[in-house]
């Protein structure tokens, strides 16, 4: 299966992507006084399509903004059965396991594409379908709230490519499959 | 309180620091021909004792070579009540709370402490008790095994005090309490 997968995601040290409310207010707490994006604009050339669950898609939308993406974004649900009118043409639903999510996207010309959302990241690891992991790491121990790793049935090595620190505080190491 | 506690340990990607059998194996798998040793012995320049639970004492124990520590060994253990008399003048045993071990602790004399063990560290971290966290990431996701860290009654702040990356393939970040 050609195509590659790829995670851009904010952590915290112990792991977690938003409190246990599903927060993300810790994500700021570093100050960020130009809105460096710390990569992300960057890693965002090189994808042509979202993956998410139903859970982060609803999150996105229900942010104080206007639909963020300019790129089809495909949202796994077995609940969702249509989507708002406005954003047709924008977002996508998709049904099945991870092998049968990226085949129904690469069927569409789609094979550049990020993975986002705590769920959908954790199956796509558990299919070993992750080919490259971008990390950074918020300096606080949150002590609870949603983890970005689940259980593996095999550990899954990678080769460090770059490490960095943006804004003095926040560490980013990316990952690709070995 | 005066004294500062601080972690040296290595990690999974996703947070563990053994595998589901306490296997530490996956640790060697970043070739080290020279034996870099990532910055430990410059780390324990500045503590004068261990800290560490009765699983982690035993491990160590457990090693085919000779007690690898110059500097006294404090063992928490509430079930074990007598030592080897090899290791007499090397490790001795203490009982309680955080608190109330690093009272014991420091009345000897002891102050600059390295905290080490899964679950020794999950308690200093739950009460707020670690100074300084250097963490090391060998690039594998396990999926399992023994978590570096655990529920927290509040999450805690940190101040990233430096980053930096050993053999190309393990990033090290250490961490300071704000």
């Amino acid at each position: 299966m050609k195509g590659t997968n790829k995670v851009f995601i904010a952590k915290s040290i112990d792991g977690f992507i938003a409190d246990k409310n599903g927060g993300i207010d810790w994500l700021h707490t570093v100050p960020n006084p130009n809105g460096d994006d710390m990569g992300y604009s960057e890693f965002m050339k090189d994808i042509d399509a979202l993956v998410m669950g139903r859970h982060t898609f609803e999150t996105v939308r229900n942010f104080d903004m206007d639909w963020p993406y300019q790129i089809p974004v495909f949202v796994l649900s077995e609940s969702l059965n249509f989507l708002p009118s406005e954003l047709k043409d924008k977002v996508f639903l998709v049904k099945g396991s991870s092998e049968e999510v990226l085949t129904q996207i690469h069927d569409r010309g789609y094979h550049k594409l990020c993975i986002d959302g705590g769920k959908t990241i954790q199956n796509f690891l558990r299919s070993n379908r992750i080919d490259e992991l971008v990390l950074t790491t918020i300096p606080v121990v949150l002590g609870n709230g949603i983890p970005l790793f689940s259980e593996l049935p095999k550990s899954l090595k990678f080769d460090l490519v770059k490490s960095k620190v943006y804004l003095s505080q926040i560490s980013q190491q990316h990952y690709r499959k070995v």
